[in-house]
């Protein structure tokens, strides 16, 4: 038979854009700051409120509630068949100082509101679903970022993460127990933790893509690689006023072409690259004096990694331009790299067939910044679903999303996890 | 009768090298640093050690001294025609914070050493002859720079001048009176002050010209004029991940091209222009975060109106293309404005003509920075003389200048003073 499914297609529940809605809203009131903005930091009391509220909510939707010893919580919807590896979905609920109402929590909502809708339907899945939500994705009061899903993962040792501290001193290890949230669960998949079967994580986009296309749904196809770099032009200061233009050794003039290049380069890897220089020191910084240091940071993202390893040359290439012509010195180090994470394909293609099934706009699209999403597809097939935030705003108290948007990204959620549990006959 | 006249070259006296250089490394003492350098604040207790010192040297040589109400100091060596306006020179002797022995301090002791040579022949001049030391030349403490040159000449006024503070808030007039240096006399022109016939400052050049050059004798023939501005490039904050480069409004990226005009624009002007981006300040500074902010300065110089009008329209016109490619705002500010001051050719010609008498290696010069000689052009005809220094480095601990220079200067300064003084027969 090749006649499309007609039933199969009008059976898919349909989720509840208010209660969506209103979820996001009433959770954006636990840190909201005048702006409009909410300011919940990871393992704040806060923050405490805020899981509270979710640990309540999944118990209202029939979940079990696990927590892990990095504070991340599992809130589980048994399946049909318990010996399954549960299809899982979630994000992060603190947030930046000044941040938004959407990042990570849409990730969360849009999870419970999957589960809330199957609930409503009275729909059984084969596999167990999972809803998670990892503890510090931000960053903001403790570093290393992504720290839940990244102990999961095993970038980095369950240890390092709790002796990670604040400003104050505060370890996360103290922080967890001041709020209640230190949990009995293995954290880190080598011990113990289990394996999903598969993870999605929905998100704003975070960027101006989807905006500037029309489109609704951003099939995220992976996540960029990234490599970051500390330069530093070495010139000789001197006064502005008696040394002439053909005797200087500025050190600003010769980082600019360098700076450029930066930019360039990412441009002639389009539409996949990005390159950017986002801090810059001049010493002394005195405005009748010729540099004599400029230190500035590159921060280069491609799909894979030929291409940053293209870039990476370039970049090289054109230090050594620069070197050649004999009046500064100039120093690169690398500082960070994450290797580009492309998403299941499998995975990907369920959401993209989920936008396209349900009409809307859609495209491919390359995950420019990090997530927990990208830590998990260490270790399971993962995916995910952006929809398109206003003017790509993130990390501002400004941030904002369509309802309607927002109801798109949870529609193609449900349908992509319900087809990857399978639906229980 | 056109031939040379030996007589008149062979009966100049010669300044005695050892007593000026013993002179500088007995001020240098007030104020040392354990790097070598001096750090003597204008009318810091330090200050009025150095003017205790000069004005004893100043009586030892038979000078009469007066101070003036902003703590300029005169020592005045009479002629034979009283009547006269006298030939005057000098320098300051307040320092940077971490400045070194020369800038300063040897157009002081260079005339100082003028005084005693004249005294050891028993040369008399026909005009009278003043050596001075104007109050708080560098700014480091009190601003406005170049203080007590600029209330002589009127540039601001007496008020204004001793109503400045500094960072603990004690005023010029407090320092003045604690130090005993609150002089009677009155200190600008336009209340009385006596309107020099001339005046010569013999400075280190603080720049790398005469050294690159191998030459001894810096024969300035002007100041340059200045003309400072704020510019601010206004694009949009964003992240560095998630946006791509085609859809990017970066303030860093569309500020480079203005940085490197500036540069250019200052080139294409050679040799008696600069251009200078000496401070950027990058908003948010973040390494992943695309600059939404750039602000950066221009110090742009020339030597004559005309062209700095021609650098002014083409930064403008710089300006104008990064805005027309509408992807940021440009906003230009002008913050500073110092009138190119040409110094008087009569007495450059007596400066170059001691110069070659001597055979020193001589070159015409401008200056790049500000001097009291500037202001002081203002009011009368005058020159300076410039000697190399280590490098070409001021304003530095490391300042360096070679005795054989220092005394290659001061001895065209005595010819200089001589000539315009008049030898009394």
């Amino acid at each position: 038979m090749n006649a499309p499914d007609a039933t199969a297609t009008t059976a898919l529940p349909r989720i509840d854009a208010s209660r969506l809605w209103a979820s996001l809203m009433t959770l954006a009131k636990i840190g909201a700051t005048p702006k409009g903005g909410v300011c919940r930091l990871a393992l704040s009391d806060l923050d405490r409120q805020a899981r509270d509220l979710f640990v309540r909510w999944a118990q209202e939707a029939g979940c079990t509630l696990r927590v892990d010893a990095i504070g991340n919580l599992f809130a589980r919807r048994e399946g049909t068949d318990p010996g399954l590896p549960a299809v899982a979905t979630g994000s992060h609920i603190d947030t930046q100082p000044t941040g938004g109402k959407f990042d990570g929590n849409y990730g969360v909502l849009a999870g419970l509101e999957v589960l809330r809708t199957l609930d409503d339907h009275g729909i059984r899945t084969r596999a167990p679903l999972e809803l998670c939500v990892w503890t510090n994705e931000e960053g903001s009061r403790f570093v290393p970022v992504m720290m839940g899903s990244g102990v999961y993962a095993g970038a980095f040792t369950l240890e390092h993460a709790l002796s990670a501290t604040d400003r104050d001193g505060t370890s996360v290890r103290e922080a967890l127990a001041a709020i209640g949230y230190a949990g009995q669960a293995p954290a880190a998949l080598a011990d113990g933790a289990p394996r999903f079967g598969a993870f999605f994580e929905a998100h704003i986009e975070q960027g101006p893509v989807l905006e500037d296309a029309g489109d609704v749904i951003g099939v995220v196809t992976g996540a960029l690689g990234q490599r970051w770099y500390d330069v530093v032009v070495s010139g000789l200061e001197a006064h502005a006023g008696p040394t002439p233009m053909a005797l200087r050794r500025d050190a600003l003039q010769a980082a600019l072409p360098l700076m450029q290049a930066v930019d360039a380069i990412a441009r002639a890897e389009a539409p996949h690259a990005r390159g950017t220089v986002g801090w810059v020191q001049v010493f002394p910084n005195s405005r009748n004096t010729i540099p004599g240091r400029v230190s500035f940071t590159v921060d280069f993202r491609h799909a894979n990694d030929a291409g940053l390893a293209r870039m990476d040359a370039a970049l090289r290439e054109a230090i050594a331009a620069v070197q050649a012509a004999g009046r500064v010195a100039v120093s690169i180090e690398p500082v960070v790299y994450f290797p580009p994470a492309p998403f299941d394909t499998t995975l990907v293609g369920h959401v993209r067939e989920a936008a396209a099934r349900q009409g809307f706009g859609h495209r491919d699209i390359v995950s420019g910044a990090g997530h927990d999403a990208v830590y998990v597809a260490r270790t399971a097939p993962a995916a995910m679903i952006f929809v398109p935030c206003k003017d790509g705003i993130s990390h501002n108290e400004v941030e904002d999303a369509r309802p309607e948007h927002l109801a798109a990204g949870c529609q193609v959620l449900l349908e992509a996890m319900l087809h990857t549990a399978g639906r229980a006959a």
